[in-house]
């Protein structure tokens, strides 16, 4: 596990993260850590009620928590907080988000073409690639491997671990971060077939822009646009092995879970959820604050607000309904079998006696 | 966007595409560009009536069209085409397509082992590594970071993109274009389970044989076969996250979607179209010409032709038609509970009156 | 085709996989084929009576058969095993298996940090980075461009692909497997939504560990835990495009095919096998032995020992009987209406002769 040197007395941490201290303000953390693992240095959290172990269990230094749940907890030193996870997720960055992975300077083994603009405080890596043209912003670290191609854009403070690699023209806001293996630019997929049934390809001509406080998971491929771009706007967080096509837009702060895929020119408003191994079809409009069940196919738009799931997608209740109802198709069909052979019956006694 | 300082007179860019010239021939285009967004130095296409826009709001300086779409777009300089989407991907290479992403020559930092052949006029990037026994033929541009193992062949005017990995023996044909983070030649996936419930690995010994004109998307796996070949035929373009198995055959101009998957020995034929997130389960042999709706599972042998969707995967029309028949599945039990409460009331006052 | 200057007599053989010979222990063997390819310098297999070949189109050397086909198989040179293909596998491994892609010795180009252990017999390749405080054990091998990070730990007799990325502090055990490609530790996909609607990354701290015999192959992702630790437990083999979530445990000896993905804290059994496309949702326990059809999705808890698939994933027979039903649908859709005119007709004999 990554270590941590740092220590704060609870009361210093209250007033970093802008919330309410409860109880002994002097207590020590060292480090953050789950509440069933967590001991005296640690500080936990508990999100709700429905969360909440034996308080006589809980080893924790002090506990952020919701306000609801401070009677039930008032004999340790707590945080109050509205987002207890997102106000624990802070003190996590305050001990381990902001280590350096690799130290400021390039390495001797590093090859930078001379037209380029490195800012200050930047770290480059063990066999980093940098083509001409291009920008680095201030305190960003590029580690081992990466290859960025000319002319791109890199912002401030962003963190490109090993083996990313971002091709020619694209453009990186601050703060974004790109993990490992993932690619950035490469060719989205778009041929014409001619008269011999052959297919031409359409040179890919535009780029991609990724927007500040991006994360990026890891061996993605997000594709530069045929014209014009393809944009992943502020706040999104995608995972690991997803792809994004040729001139896709995805929205602010989206949440796109492991393997899943946007084709080409569709369209993902602002906090849409996709659950993991997604597919959206090309040239589909999703609605602002859409969440996508896990494996759901979708393939016309969707109006905001909505909660889908299945292949094709449906409504979330709908979904459900139809899947119950799947299950039940054996005892209708018993049901209708029985009927066939009473009204049979019916019918020759009606002929018998009628 | 990638730009482009050439300049053609369309009548040249007639001549060069072969197809027949409407109009002014003498204007001179610099570029390509969506028919929305063209302005007077752009060439541009309008595929059919359904995509014709209002011709006033056309700025293009000159459209390819099918002959169907003279009449209406007289007043602009045409180039007229059976395909213009096919003939417009053609003039959009010749702008942008055959610009060489790296100059030639062997860049100071690559490792390449004494005993290859490297042919005219290529180019090796930064940190690329090939070793013994491969070849490269002329016009082939290896970008930074490309790892080509043991007697690889790979042919000429081919591009391979930053971090590419052609393993030991494999064999690539000319003008291939293979995209960053692809790796060709891993071993297939095959193992014995033994009494123990261990499983025993079976070596892959044979190669990958990529032919003339494929392009293979980013992070995409083509694993060798176990005995043989794993091969994918002439004119092929596979998107981003495929994996394709070990002794897989795909057949020639086939189109594959992103993070679609073939299993172990199946054979795909020519022509065959299978949408994004598809998998073929293995020795299953799918015939020419057939289109594989997204996400869709195929378990079974596929005749020449269908066009097939579903997990797992039906005739077209079966599937839709199902979708709907479980969508009329309330209605169905509740037209059974009627008809069910019908029958009852009729055998009640069959045996009061009957 | 990897080739093999080895050759052994049949006896040997036998005597070194602890099977019984029958017939001509002097025969030489010079490498493996498959049965309908094998010539007489190759030993091949044949596992049941199902895959048994016309004997009169065997051209192989030598066979390994199961007792029950000695019979059929008594003139040729045999070697008898309850598991002939286990017991081939392992003769492949002996021609093919252990031949080492890369010389020992550490690579003029590679970057390896003051504070590393390298044990003995260890090849590392051309640009290969190892970050300080790194251990590596005897005769393992780390092909071209990989990059281990920090305090990691690789056990003894490894094989590393080109390309793979193992991230700080990740510990990896003996004769493991990671096929080119592959990033081991990148961080688990954890964010906690604050009142702005903005996620917060929860700062991944924790850890994989891959233990001993385990194969991964090429582009797989398998993230650190947030606390705590990953795991792939001894022997289970992982295909390509594969995804593995923080603080996932995968069991002992468990398969898991192409482009599947388990979410966040499942815990997977000993023995599971996975199809291909499969998705495990978060905090999903499958049991031990359960295996799941390709392209299902697991949303709950599965008992040891069942055989599931679809989405949601069902029993087999279950999900059969309800795939068997959606395509009885429209025959019972006319069934219910055939009933419905049936008992309309008898109504209105009903009352009109009533």
């Amino acid at each position: 596990m990554k270590v941590s040197a740092r220590e704060y007395p609870l009361s210093e941490i209250a007033r970093l993260c802008g919330v309410t201290l409860h109880g002994d303000g002097s207590v020590i953390i060292r480090g953050v850590a789950p509440i069933d693992s967590a001991n005296k240095e640690h500080i936990s959290f508990v999100e709700s009620k429905k969360r909440l172990v034996d308080p006589s269990l809980i080893k924790a230094g002090a506990i952020v928590v919701s306000p609801s749940l401070v009677d039930e907890l008032q004999m340790f030193p707590l945080l109050i907080s509205n987002r207890p996870k997102a106000t624990f997720a802070r003190i996590a960055q305050i001990f381990h988000g902001t280590e350096p992975p690799i130290p400021t300077g390039v390495h001797p083994t590093a090859w930078i073409e001379p037209e380029t603009k490195i800012g200050e405080n930047v770290g480059i890596g063990p066999f980093v690639c940098i083509a001409s043209g291009t920008v680095i912003g201030n305190g960003t670290r590029i580690m081992a491997h990466c290859y960025i191609g000319r002319n791109v854009a890199i912002g401030s403070e962003c963190l490109i671990y090993p083996g990313v690699i971002i091709l020619d023209e694209c453009k990186i806001g601050d703060r974004v971060i790109i993990h490992s293996g993932t690619v950035i630019g490469s060719d989205g997929f778009g041929y014409a077939q001619d008269e011999t049934g052959e297919h031409v390809k359409i040179p890919q001509t535009g780029i991609v822009v990724i927007e500040d406080d991006v994360e990026i998971g890891a061996n993605c491929t997000i594709d530069r646009a045929t014209f014009g771009e393809t944009r992943i706007k502020r706040g999104s967080k995608i995972d690991n092995l997803v792809t994004i096509a040729h001139n896709v837009t995805i929205g602010e702060n989206c949440i796109i879970a492991a393997q899943s895929g946007v084709a080409g020119s569709s369209k993902i408003g602002n906090r849409v959820i996709m659950a993991g191994q997604v597919g959206i079809a090309d040239h589909v409009t999703v609605g602002d604050n859409v969440m996508i069940g896990a494996k759901s196919g979708v393939a016309s738009d969707i109006k905001p607000g909505m909660e889908i799931v299945g292949i094709p997608a449906l409504p979330k209740e709908e979904f459900f309904k139809a899947q119950m109802n799947i299950r039940r198709l054996e005892r209708l069909r018993m049901t209708v079998k029985d009927l066939e052979s009473t009204v049979k019956r019916i019918l020759k006694d009606w002929e018998e006696n009628g």
